[in-house]
C-alpha cells in the first residue's frame, strides 16, 4: 500500500517561474491583481517575481513595484527569486518574506543559464544566502536539471548531491529540485530522492516537476511516497519549457491539488478559486493555459 | 522501492476508441494505410475498429473494408469492438483475431450507453461472448465507468466485481477497466485494484485510462506496482472525451512508452516509428494531436 502524508504544501511559481517564459507580457497592474487573487486560493506561498536584471527577463522588470503593491496575506509566505546581491538588496528593499538562489547541477547548463560554471556560482550564492538569513529572511535555494539537462544528458546524481550540500551548508533552508525540462520519469525519481533522502531531511526537500512528457504527476507520486510534502506548481500549467517551446510547463497547480486532493491529501487550497484565478490570467494574457483543469472547465462552457 | 514488472503489453485502441470520439472522419484507405503503419511500431495487439451500427458511429462504418484490407502481421492480435451477436458475425466474417464485448460498472452509463440495464445487457452479452469463443476466438469485455460515472458521480467497487464476476464467468479472457471520463486518482486505482485482485488474477485484467485529469500516468504507476501488465492507450491521445469536448481523451500510446522506457520496463515497440505514424495521423486528420510526445516533437520542428 502506499505511504502518502496527509497534508502537502503546494508552492505557487506561476507569476515568476510561469510567467518568466511566456512571450505574451501581461501589465503590471493586472499582474498585481492576480497575485491578489493567488492569495485569496488558500495558497501558503507564492513566489511573486524575480529581482534579477530586466535585460535577462523583461517580463519581470517590474518586480520592485509588484511586490510593494500586492495586498499581502499574513499567513502567506510571499518569495522572490534573486541571483546575486544586488537582486538580494531589491528584495530586501521590498520586503519580501524569503528569497530564493537558483543554480544547476549540470556544468553546461549553469553555464548557459548563469554565465559561470558551478564552482564559480558559490561564492555568488554564498554571500547571497549569508546576507538574506543576516536580514532575518529564509533562504530556498533551486537546483536546475536535476534529472536531466537539456545540453549533456543525464545528470550523475552526485552532481545533484554536491551541489546541495554545499548550498545546505551556506544555511539554506530548502531545497528545491526542478525537473527543468521535464525529462524524468518515476523510477528515476526514486532513485535520485533514495538518494537524496539519506543525506538530507525530506521536510527540507521541494520537488518540482515539468509536465513536458506528461509524467509530473507520476513523479510527484513516488515523492509523496517517499515523504515529501512540499511541492512547486504553477496555476494553469501556465510557463511553456523555454527549450521545448509550444510543450507544455510547469506542472499546474489546479492539476495536482485535483490529484491530491482526490487522494485526501490536504492542500488548504479552493478548487472554485483556483479556477476565478486562472479564467482572470487566461483573459489578461490572451490565450487558453494548458493545464487538463482549464481544459476540462472550458469544454464545460462551450457545452 | 517499487515493485516494477520487467514487461508491459500496450493496447492499442487508438483505431476504434479513438477515432469512434473524433469528429473528424478519415478516409478508408487513410485508415487502413494508417494501421499498417501501426503494424510497424512494435505493437502486439492493435483494437482495429467496431462492428456496430452506422448510425451509432459513422466513423467506423467501413469496419468490414478495414478489417479485410488491413496487410496482417503473424505476431500483432487484431481486435475489434462487437456490441453484440449482429457484430460478432461482422467481425468473425472479417476474420478478427479477437473481439471484444463492453458494458458499464455504473446503470446510468449502461442506460445511455448501450440502451439497457445492466441486467438486461448479460443476456445480450452471453451469447456474443459464448460464441466467439466458441469459434475459436479470444474475447475480451470492457468495464466502463469503474472510477466514476459521468451521470451518478462515485461507482461503488461492488458494482465493479458484480459486472466482472458475470463477464468472466462466461468465459471472457481479460477484463478492461476502463476509467471512462478520466477522474480516477492513484489512491483510488489503488484501493479499487486490491479489490479486484483479490477475486481475479492479475494477469486477466488491463487498465484503460484516460488522461482527461492529467492522472493517467500516475494511475497506470499505481497499476504497475499492482502487478498489472496490460495497458490500453491511444496513439497520440487520439479521441478526446465525449463528455468534454476539447478536454484530452485516452491516455496517448507515446506518453506511455516514454515512462514506461525511461523506467526500465519492456514494451516492444519503436519510437520512431510510433513518432511517423502519428505524424501521418495528424496530417490526415488535419489537427494536430494532443499528447506531450507530440507536442515536444512539433517544437522541435519549429525551433
Amino acid at each position: 500500500m502506499m505511504s502518502l502524508p496527509k497534508k502537502v504544501t503546494i508552492k505557487e511559481v506561476g507569476p515568476r517561474d510561469g510567467l518568466q517564459n511566456e512571450k505574451q507580457m501581461i501589465k503590471t497592474e493586472d499582474k498585481i491583481e492576480w497575485i491578489n487573487m493567488l492569495s485569496e486560493t488558500g495558497l501558503s506561498y507564492i513566489e511573486i517575481t524575480s529581482f534579477v536584471n530586466p535585460k535577462w527577463i523583461p517580463q519581470l522588470a517590474d518586480a520592485i513595484q509588484v511586490a510593494k503593491s500586492i495586498k499581502r496575506k499574513s499567513d502567506i509566505t510571499y518569495a522572490a527569486l534573486v541571483p546575486n546581491e544586488r537582486g538580494l538588496e531589491g528584495a530586501l528593499a521590498a520586503n519580501m518574506d524569503e528569497v530564493a538562489v537558483f543554480m544547476s547541477a549540470s556544468e553546461t547548463h549553469n553555464l548557459k543559464n548563469i554565465n559561470k560554471s558551478i564552482s564559480d556560482t558559490y561564492p555568488v550564492l554564498k554571500p547571497v544566502i549569508q546576507e538574506g538569513i543576516a536580514a532575518g529572511k529564509s533562504v530556498r535555494g533551486y537546483v536546475s536539471t536535476v534529472f536531466g539537462c537539456p545540453y549533456e544528458g543525464n545528470v550523475s546524481i552526485d552532481s545533484v548531491l554536491a551541489v546541495s550540500d554545499k548550498l545546505f551548508s551556506y544555511g539554506i533552508e530548502e531545497l528545491s529540485f526542478g525537473d527543468t525540462i521535464g525529462v524524468a520519469n518515476p523510477k528515476q525519481v526514486e532513485v535520485v530522492l533514495t538518494e537524496v533522502l539519506k543525506r538530507f531531511p525530506k521536510e527540507r526537500i521541494a520537488m518540482h516537476f515539468h509536465n513536458t512528457r506528461g509524467t509530473a504527476l507520476a513523479n510527484v507520486l513516488v515523492a509523496l511516497n517517499l515523504g515529501i510534502t512540499n511541492f512547486d506548481s504553477a496555476l494553469g500549467g501556465l510557463g511553456g519549457c523555454p527549450y521545448a517551446p509550444g510543450a507544455s510547463g510547469n506542472l499546474a497547480t489546479d492539476d495536482l491539488h485535483y490529484m491530491l486532493e482526490g487522494m485526501g491529501i490536504e492542500t488548504g487550497l479552493k478548487r472554485k478559486e483556483l479556477i476565478h484565478s486562472a479564467r482572470f490570467l487566461e483573459e489578461k494574457l490572451g490565450k487558453a493555459l494548458p493545464s487538463h483543469t482549464m481544459q476540462t472547465e472550458r469544454s464545460k462552457i462551450s457545452n
